[in-house]
């Protein structure tokens, strides 16, 4: 049995949001809790800053106007996402999904003991954090990997692996993904391409239409042009791609989507029906990086589905075994199918300056930022 | 095997819509093809006119301002809806789902041959007329019932049950629906209490609350009321409704449905996520009674769901001996659980005149109109 005798302590970060709409992010110093049974701690070098980890972070709060100190910030946010988030107020939450480093401490479970010394990647929740408490059996040993290409070996590889799995699970040959140019919309590309699923990539600029494409892209449909419908309507029907995925949620995307499926299954139906085609056609929406209300229009009979496709529940469903072969695979090509790559690297004081904030909040595609508590 | 020597003719309604935007609703006088195998030629004396056939019926022309003449009228379809029923311009359809009358003439097959001279409801897809062709198997011998009485024993009666069907086969004992008050919401009422299924009954004005109060039902919530987000969440808290029917399809009301179904799950949580509570939410859109965009707010996480419901692929789903119990409940029960009611009976002329068309268009709850083709 370890005997835990010195008490670590380091920096976290902390996001409060009073019912006022006053929103703190600051860093405070810590003592790490001991480790039990199948914990182990984890010296933090690396933590991507992802959509989802934004939304606890910055949320749509006014950081041009903000009160900034070192190491805290005092921002305003406003209706109606302050009503939204009633469920937080005044509770002072950690953030930081994942991340990677050197487990320093560990619990006495055998698992959590033969971790002891490695560089893992981990899911602890505050990532954002000098130390941080993980659970052993979510922790991936990273061999010779350094922290900053194991930082994102979870959410974003086990996302794009999911999309594969749900599809094929339902049926599905194709692919249709939305802000496609995404870290995980570029992994998703290599691992389609891998696996034969053959996948529709919806962009928003020409640079991202010539990065897929560069990457072995096939079918790449940008939005911002006008023949998008046109475009998007000949991808769908040259894959069969009736199963979307979309990290935007708000305004008309989906719905474009949804209409452009039908456009191509009725195209090939015999006679007029007032339902629609009985094509069935469906939408995962995975994130909500527009928190504006999704529109949808009546234009594609009632034979689809929209529904929320998140990572936890997914895995649940999986079960160990794809768990643990989806694990496999990614430490195996963590270079390569499951690289990432980052705009920016911020210590824990930088992360919350002025200059960063205002750059990561928008969460322009792949311009993600590394956060390295240790700097 | 019968012969078939005389040349049945009739009424029968046609809609056309051209590229224009006109509209054209008529009455022809038509040739009724020879019944063929498992075909029965159906003497139609009642029709009810149901949102499904107004969907191509009226659609959102402008009758206000049509041109009118006996068995003949001519409106126009402005945009989006024109564009939107693309798939239908220049065809000249017919419309109807289902109805009643007497068998006059059956194909070979004995299962037509034994319904010959017997009042049957049918579904064949163009009611609206004096004689219609039917399918033998889809027919219910109607016995001592008239055809008033059986008009409507197909599409509300199979709708009601298939939402029960579809509850239980989901896992639910709970049932929310909207536009309660309908034909179909109080026969939905009856079916559920007879049934033992929870159901909250959502409507929009206090007259309604009452009839179904009036009816047995437990659980009636006015949309109308200040506190309606309130009621509503104290009715899915009593119940565990987190399953829906919404027949509106546009606006808000299926998000406020989700949104109180996220309220009364997050309520019961310990700790705040930022993905909401792990609480599955369902709502199936069976109609589209509000063209209207819907609405969806960013309030409810990620863990749900909304579909379109339609009764076809829901009974194919189901199966031969599901659908023959069904029928036969229809049947013993029509006078009860699965009666309806009708604000007004029009004769196939009557049916074409503005004083019916723009009443009926309005699709007001409980106000539905019987065609009596013969009259």
């Amino acid at each position: 049995m370890q005997v835990w005798t010195m008490a670590i302590t380091g920096k976290q970060l902390f996001t409060t949001l009073e019912a006022d709409g006053s929103l703190t992010l600051e860093l405070d110093e810590v003592t790490v809790p001991e480790p039990q049974d199948n914990q182990v701690v984890v010296q933090m070098e690396a933590a991507p800053i992802n959509p989802s980890d934004l939304a606890i972070l910055t949320s749509k709060a006014d950081f041009e106007n903000a009160e900034y100190a070192p190491g805290r910030v005092v921002a305003k946010l406003d209706e109606p996402w302050l009503s939204g988030l009633r469920g937080r107020h005044g509770q002072r939450l950690v953030a930081g999904n994942e991340g990677a480093g050197v487990v320093v401490a560990t619990g006495d479970a055998p698992m959590a003991k033969a971790l002891m010394g490695q560089r893992v990647a981990c899911v602890p929740g505050h990532a954002f954090s000098q130390y941080a408490l993980a659970q052993a059996h979510l922790c991936l040993p990273l061999g010779e990997h350094s922290s900053e290409a194991g930082a994102s070996a979870f959410v974003n590889p086990m996302t794009a692996l999911g999309f594969v799995e749900t599809a094929k699970a339902e049926g599905h040959g194709a692919i249709l993904h939305l802000a496609a140019a995404s870290n995980l919309g570029q992994m998703l590309n290599r691992v389609c391409q891998e696996d034969g699923m053959k996948l529709v990539n919806i962009v928003r600029r020409e640079s991202q239409v010539e990065l897929l494409r560069s990457q072995g892209a096939e079918y790449v449909v940008n939005s911002s042009d006008e023949d998008f419908m046109a475009q998007l309507r000949a991808a769908i029907d040259a894959t069969g791609a009736f199963l979307g995925f979309d990290p935007i949620g708000g305004g008309t995307m989906t719905d474009a989507c949804l209409a452009a499926m039908e456009q191509v299954a009725a195209s090939k139906m015999s006679e007029y029906s007032r339902y629609g085609s009985t094509q069935d056609k469906k939408m995962y929406m995975y994130g909500r990086l527009d928190l504006n209300p999704t529109i949808l229009t009546p234009r594609y009979g009632l034979q689809w589905t929209i529904s929320g496709w998140l990572l936890t529940p997914f895995l649940q469903r999986a079960g160990l075994p794809t768990l643990i072969a989806m694990r496999q695979r990614v430490l195996e090509n963590l270079g390569t199918t499951f690289a990432s790559s980052y705009k920016a690297r911020v210590s824990l004081e930088q992360m919350l300056t002025k200059e960063a904030i205002l750059d990561y909040q928008q969460m322009k595609t792949g311009e993600k930022y590394l956060v390295t508590p240790q700097a």
